[in-house]
């Protein structure tokens, strides 16, 4: 008997309509003779709610106390849907992360899973349950607390599951119909794509594609567990995230899977940085003491002139401040000229295993922005995606562009051939 | 140094001004010096709101999934009330009924505690955390679910964890002053009893009293435990529940205690039964075996022409349904000529230990009811406690008189002596 695991995100289950909805679709999945394990988030905003009241009793909450009281809401949803899914005459068991047997380590608020130890679960669903366990939520191995997985973590708690599980399948359902070509808000023809490979999902997770969070595919390409992102509401297939096509599948690899953009980080460049050894390293080492996340990193060529450089670095623009004091009180020791700080960028990024065979695709990339009347102000690329920062008002435009140059369009024929060499 | 359990129930901690205002509270007793172990309840309207919640998924919830929803409640509030104690700078931990070694036994929605082992609270208290623990929660011994305990559970579960901890005192903060000589809404003239012998406090919680729930004074008197039941609201003394008065403090015990009401039950009446043995076990076999739990039973003589004789209980109005239905199927077995239910009637009980020893109670308790014009229908009585049954639209008068008549009003003088024989 095949064993599938699903997740029901938060917007999935925001009132009793929703929950009564996704039990049904369990009940189908059961039906059609799967072994079904559940993973669930907190009703709607119930998070936001809770977060909310913290700070109304105190402006520093602590980490333990924070992750006890945030996993209130899964055990709200994960109960309720275990109802709901008797209530339609079947066996469920809601399970809290602990009992999952979800462990991790003790940094409160964003835990990382270090071993699962489902032996509840196995049991449960063996007796012939539902098992229904609380996402985002799991028991530290040392102190035996309860911590939160951060955000994303049920997504991560159900790969890991699945995982642990030996599961054929983990099922993300959310409030779209998968992973598309292009964010559908932004771009009207974008396509849904029907499979992806991990690597490129990866790629496609960190440049702002925010469907499938980076960590829970990461999580599920060292274990090889097939992830399928689908709707709640339809009943569509949606898109399949793994090694290979599947094999009773006819999906072909397209060479570029999709146009990601996020508007979320800020450029922070450093002026007149003396262009000799370990200047970079100061400033880096002072960006990294002050716990800040960098994403790229850019050095243009010295000026012959001066001897001095630029260097040039995106981050999240929640960490603007903590960065932009942390590289002020190192100034005397590095030296440069001045500080630039610039949160009205936008950062577009293609990505497609495809590029590192079909040579073209740069130049593509470059003339659909230019003819877009786009200016690009930072470059950066790795092996199967290329990402360039632009202003923040040319996002939309940027993003329709490329998408329309590469053939992803839906009405468009399919991919462009490339000519040329190298990219 | 002595350790202090404190348990604060929801309208306590309503809202995030109430949490701040217990978590000062709490910070206070520490600062006096002693250990402290808080059982804190769900947020004001939390439990219903979750149980509204569940009532739109499922009609018929099952046990277990239901505790495990409504233990959501007191997750929040604990947490929340550990976050406004650190705010004041002291250290607090929260816990769960299972992480705090509350162990029942599988009877979901009114679990009983069945063990209590502490180590985690006595370590973090050790260390010098403020423990809070979950209210009304534990998990069962054999299948480790999450369990409730039912009405009333946070009281109870502060009382068994004083015991295992071998606390000085309990004290159960509340939204009333203490235990008083009859409820106040009804008897302006009510007096707040400063101390009360677990006898006489277990006979006015089975009596009507609200502030304490029988179960737990029950395990107070059994474990020793003093309880001291006050304000959350004013820094007052309140009620001391305890095997004798403390011996700092010089508190006489009264004659009678206190005048309890209660509006919940109603009557039935077996009519016509035939005196002959057997019919009585018959009937209240009948209402055993549909689950109905009953309070006061009286059986008349009967009458010499007819060799019949009726037989009238009291019991939950919830319950009247269920009762009347078993009846009605055991009548052909039993004979009986008809049933009579009614749920107009109110129980006035007058308790005190000093019943026993002081003669005329009796006839003052009748003869107070008599000049207000007020009819008995039923009669029962303890060793400390006398019972009758009156119309419900006699209560507030009824109440009001004997309180009267006993010197209880906070106006009178002392309590009154009697003369006479026997009671």
């Amino acid at each position: 008997m095949s064993l599938v695991v699903q997740k029901y995100g938060g917007s999935s289950v925001a009132d009793a309509e929703g929950i009564k909805r996704v039990a049904k679709r369990i009940v189908e999945a059961k039906q059609n003779g799967h072994q079904v394990v559940v993973v669930v988030s907190a009703m709607g905003d119930t998070t936001d709610e809770l977060i909310d009241l913290a700070g109304q009793v105190s402006p520093m909450p602590s980490g333990r106390e924070f992750d006890m009281l945030l996993t209130a809401g899964e055990r709200i949803s994960m109960a309720l849907l275990a109802m709901a899914i008797k209530n339609l005459g079947h066996e469920a068991q809601s399970f809290t992360g602990s009992q999952a047997g979800v462990i991790t380590d003790s940094v409160h608020n964003k835990a990382r899973i270090i071993d699962v130890t489902p032996g509840r679960i196995k049991t449960s669903v063996d007796e012939g349950n539902i098992a229904i366990v609380a996402g985002f939520q799991g028991v530290s191995q040392d102190k035996k607390d309860i911590t939160t997985l951060g955000r994303g973590g049920s997504d991560t708690t159900a790969v890991a599951l699945a995982a642990a599980l030996d599961a054929d399948v983990c099922e993300i359902y959310t409030d779209v119909d998968g992973v598309f070509t292009a964010d559908p808000r932004v771009v009207k023809k974008a396509r849904k794509i029907d499979w992806i490979s991990f690597e490129d999902m990866l790629e496609l997770a960190s440049s702002g594609s925010k469907v499938l969070l980076h960590r829970c595919v990461e999580y599920a390409r060292r274990y090889n567990i097939p992830i399928h992102v689908r709707s709640s509401f339809s009943g569509l297939q949606g898109t399949w995230v793994s090694n290979e096509p599947r094999g009773d599948r006819k999906v072909e690899q397209a060479i570029i899977s999709g146009v990601a953009h996020d508007t979320s980080e800020a450029k922070i460049t450093v002026v007149g940085v003396p262009d000799k050894p370990g200047e970079a390293a100061a400033i880096f080492r002072a960006i990294a003491d002050a716990q800040v996340n960098i994403d790229m990193v850019v050095q243009n060529v010295s000026a012959a002139t001066t001897g001095l450089t630029d260097i040039s670095f995106t981050l999240p623009k929640t960490e603007g401040r903590k960065a932009v004091d942390a590289l002020e009180k190192t100034r005397a020791q590095v030296g440069y000229e001045s500080l630039r700080y610039d949160d009205q960028i936008a950062k577009i990024s293609l990505v497609g295993a495809g590029m590192k065979t079909n040579p073209g695709v740069t130049a593509t990339f470059f003339e659909a922005l230019s003819d877009a009347g786009v200016n690009i102000e930072l470059i950066s690329t790795s092996e199967i995606r290329i990402s360039v920062v632009t202003r923040a008002e040319d996002v939309n435009e940027s993003v329709r562009a490329v998408h329309t140059a590469f053939g992803l369009d839906s009405d468009s024929d399919e991919a462009v051939v490339y000519g040329g060499t190298g990219r």
